[in-house]
């Protein structure tokens, strides 16, 4: 029986030896590359911080301790060692085991959101709460990586944190020198007179190397993390820049040395007061495989063969590709075009414009709010900045993309990858909000094209708008084949034609099908399955959800019920865009949304999600059948009365 | 004729002597004194920035070189210096003077909006955008206050501004050891073996006393900003905090002596790279009853008297006071409810509750992020956290309620101040975007109290709730008189009962008007204008937005046509959220929507901008009475057709 089996709880972990423990270590490293190849995951983030998750969880007393991970797709080793070993099988699968922290799995996560930063505001109030009720003997830990430092939120937090001169938090810096991609933030800081640590060369060297290609963020970041007094090893030092804050700091620590790590949690723990551990861990550390994927370290991967760490499957074509590849094409004729990125030049697809034009492309670190904020400034400087984020990563800068750029009508390009539902991840990273928050925003243009010719149509006019904000958003994964119109006016494409068929007959209904982005085949369903009961559909395809072009809104008044069709949020979505102009231009027909329902949704596959939405397309055909029953019932009824 | 009359643009500035210079300086203080006086308006703020602007002009060739302020309420003495000054007559009013910079206004103001901390982006993306077009002669200047630097969006740009290191642009840090109110967040940072200066004693030794009240933070921000060498004086000292970020630094400089500023400012102008100026200023400089005036140094007023500083007027009871006072009722039965202001203490009521509770009470610093996330902190550890803020600044920390409180349902009360049309301060201030964003968010439970009673109801409901997040929003000003129910069900207030007049007949429709909010006058008015034209006419108030409750949906299925009737902007707002819920369960009834135009709304009073948007009394009868008409001709043709 190996040591892992025997670890079902922290408690587990305390009757064992040093040596037991570092044989520990490397069998939930080989647990992790055998699980996680199988089902695809956030390996590398994991495999850094083995050592660091042990020694947590035999320092502090989880779940009376609070231990709050940034970005929670590092906690896989926190949550074998809190007895879900065995669910690892159905890691990210449906009803499975969550990529993330999961506050319904165990009393042992306290969280569940991954966007970065937030850990230590998190913690920051718990604190605060605990000092509040008197419960004294109770510590809180947050484990941030030095990417997440580059996020304002965090800066904010630490701030307050060194407030609390009498609460006990632990702020544990993973410094890994990595965010995604070896891009880093961080806000920049060269210690004075202090040196290298012989014990750490190799990794600093690394880490420099990598850095060396980012610039000065990266240097500043290298140096902010990695210097430290030399011979001065997990003593508490006055490293300037946290103790500066009102902060005690220890470290930096050997992350792959559990009883090193171990030493300088204990000491934090019992500090009694806020206090940072400086952990330098190695991403995909014991995976050769992982240590050796100079672009993210195996970040997070599909299915992949355990030996070699290749994909199992050759990915097809995705919408980042057509874009990536547009996009330089559109550098290559406009010089005035530059890129931003938050951090996530891979994952976006903009380090391919990086590679030809690295001095028109910008990371900023994980920092949407100056992302867009700073792409405003650009754009007043006269070029025309393209922002390419996660849909879900765009709420973080609502504000900015409100206040900073559409109030000044700055012609600024923002690229929503992974927008609508996107699945394994979550709820945290499904795209199905930006459609709501985009339509709040006067005078801001927002396409969501259903294929690849028409992503590439509506990103270059996007670019081509010079009096306002433009958004192209688009899904995650392989894009579809392109579904040509079979007629198109000025302000849509029409993909099915009417079939006059009984029109007129009382039970007949002329219905308007408004498809917005890729769920075509759904749209299609439901015209089929109208028009065997009888009724007249249309399906046309805006590619535009705002403006509402007037013609459409036409259309729909000369129909009986319009139905919408799109992979946002209901509320506020492209359907209700256009209810609301059709309101407004007293068109009384009634709209019908086909759409996310507004709550949050578990991971799963990305078919699975759409089939638990109603928007399979079974689902779909029962939905619009009943909406069409229920029409004609209600106006039998009132033909009745009149 | 004085100093002041004869310059009217920047150039004018440089011709003057030093003796000149300190004239026109106190010309610039009687003249802000005697037309903000008249107007109101942001005072103090301006009072404490007269010779930093003369400086800044004679120094940055504007419009040329971009010069960006912060919070841009600190703007009139520039707008004095480039050919405004005969437009104070009209400050803050309808096609008058913006409070704030406005590019319409002039080339020399190059941003709008005057949410804090984003200067510093803006800047970050000129430098870029004059560095990539080769326009190497340009200057950027951003001025941005102590306070501001404690938004996490600041700090993302020092990062990346950092970085440039041969972009020219200049941080002038407008040190005045306030935010709003004495409170200061910031980035605390002691910089050892530093001591203060002789000559700034006197302004550290007031700063410090305020700031001693605040505990911690204010402590570190006063070490931040306020230490340094002695006697080193506007030489180039490598100051730890901004220097290790890789920014040279110049200061502290006595923010009142112009010459001393301008120098400062002319040796970072031709430094060739980043750089920090650090400026030690004094709100309400020279003008004693700002000076004198502990709370806020008169920060924003209203008409004043300006001998003493009084306001000309006793101000009504207002929606704040309303709140203040019962959240302290609250507080004094609930020790488990605690309260978060971002830096608003004051404005937003929180200082009394903080009066009687310091120990409950959580200022974050300019932070809504932190103040967001860090209530979900305190909702894990088993409190209840009110956190107060003005409508459009929760904006800042949309991303941070729906994934960091909404996805745990932690039982957080928002309490939104100035929701709605707040008139004078322009587009930024505006709470029309409110109950947009709250209606994406799953689970939330949003409240729009027409008058006191229903804000005080709305107030304990959202304390008692312990599933999620509640909101509470209101407006500006005074509070209305009560607007009793006629009538009251589970989950609304009837506000006017139909008279069954003409039902039955051919041109009478059933109207059901729904009030969320304070505009019950015009859902009034609405009511009584279509019951003169012989339509059967409902008023309701549900009071809370959402959830939609299933008896309104049934009431407007019964009905011809409803009415929605808000302060917010239509897109994703109240009455759409009505719509949607109602198209849910196949009610076809027309739905229209009174309420904010979705776009930028210039200032004015808020009668004013109410008007603009047709929400005044003439405008929502005229608008009504046409929906009537055109339904009952559409009704009639439908009718005709059958």
């Amino acid at each position: 029986m190996s040591i892992l089996e025997k670890v079902s709880s922290p408690a587990d972990l305390r009757t064992l030896t040093p040596g037991q423990l570092e044989t520990l270590a490397g069998e939930i490293r080989e647990f992790l590359i055998e699980k996680v190849s199988a089902t695809g995951g956030h390996l590398g983030p994991n495999l850094g911080v083995v050592e660091l998750t042990i020694a947590l969880h035999r320092v502090f007393d989880s779940p009376v301790d609070p231990i709050i991970f940034d970005t929670g797709h590092q906690s896989y080793v926190h949550k074998i060692l809190t007895g879900r070993r065995n669910l690892f099988d159905t890691l990210r699968q449906r009803d499975g085991l969550s990529g993330y922290p999961d506050r319904a799995e165990s009393p042992h996560d306290w969280t569940e959101s991954s966007h970065a930063s937030a850990s230590l505001s998190y913690a920051d109030g718990l604190a605060k709460a605990f000092e509040l009720t008197g419960q004294t003997e109770r510590r809180v830990a947050a484990v941030i990586g030095d990417g997440a430092l580059t996020g304002g939120m965090a800066w904010e937090a630490l701030n307050n944190i060194a407030e609390g001169k009498d609460r006990p938090l632990t702020v544990i810096v993973n410094d890994n020198g990595r965010s995604y991609s070896p891009t880093i933030g961080g806000l920049a800081h060269s210690l004075a007179g202090m040196r290298m640590q012989p014990a750490y060369d190799k990794v600093m060297e690394q880490g420099k190397n990598s850095l060396g290609r980012l610039g000065a963020v990266g240097e500043h970041a290298f140096k902010l993390l990695h210097s430290f007094k030399e011979g001065v090893k997990h003593a508490v030092i006055p490293q300037e820049l946290f103790s500066n804050l009102g902060l005690k700091y220890v470290g930096p620590v050997d992350g792959h040395d559990v009883r090193a790590v171990e030493a300088a949690l204990s000491y934090a723990r019992d500090y009694g007061g806020p206090i940072i551990v400086h952990i330098v861990t190695k991403k995909g550390n014991g995976y050769a495989p992982a240590e050796n994927d100079e672009a993210d370290q195996m970040h997070s991967t599909g299915v992949i063969d355990p030996l070699t760490g290749r994909a199992v499957q050759v990915s097809a074509r995705g919408w980042t590709d057509v874009f990536a590849d547009e996009l330089i094409e559109i550098g290559r004729r406009r010089d005035d075009v530059v890129a931003i990125t938050a951090a996530m030049a891979g994952p976006t697809g903009l380090s391919h414009f990086a590679e030809v034009f690295p001095e028109r492309t910008f990371d900023v670190g994980i920092a949407e709010q100056h992302a867009v904020t700073s792409a405003a400034g650009l754009a007043l400087g006269g070029l025309h900045p393209v922002v390419a984020v996660y849909s879900t990563f765009l709420n973080r800068a609502f504000d900015q993309l409100l206040m900073d750029v559409a109030l000044l009508h700055m012609p600024v390009t923002f690229v929503l990858d992974r927008a609508g539902i996107t699945g394994s991840d979550g709820a945290s990273h499904n795209g199905m909000w930006d459609l709501s928050i985009t339509g709040i925003v006067p005078g801001i243009r927002v396409a969501a094209p259903r294929d690849g010719t028409r992503l590439v149509e509506a990103l270059n006019r996007s670019v081509s708008v010079s009096d306002g904000p433009s958004v192209v958003r688009f899904s995650k994964g392989a894009v579809p084949p392109d579904v040509p119109a079979v007629d198109s006016c000025a302000d849509y494409d029409v993909l099915i034609a009417a079939e006059e068929g009984h029109l007129g007959a009382v039970d007949s209904l002329k219905v308007l099908v408004v498809n917005y982005g890729p769920l075509t085949a759904q749209s299609a369903a439901a015209a089929e399955a109208l028009a065997v009961e009888g009724h007249v559909v249309t399906v046309i395809d805006p590619v535009w959800v705002t403006p509402v072009s007037p013609d459409v809104v036409e259309l729909a008044r000369n129909t009986d019920l319009v139905i919408t069709v799109e992979d946002n949020g209901v509320h506020g979505g492209a359907g209700q865009m256009l209810a609301r102009a059709a309101s407004e231009a007293s068109v009384s027909t009634p709209v019908r949304y086909l759409g996310v329902d507004q709550r949050f949704l578990a991971h799963g596959s990305r078919g699975e999600v759409l089939a638990e939405v109603g928007l399979d397309n079974d689902s779909v055909v029962e939905q619009v059948c009943g909406w069409a029953t229920d029409e004609v019932r209600r106006r039998a009824e009132a033909s009745d009365v009149s």
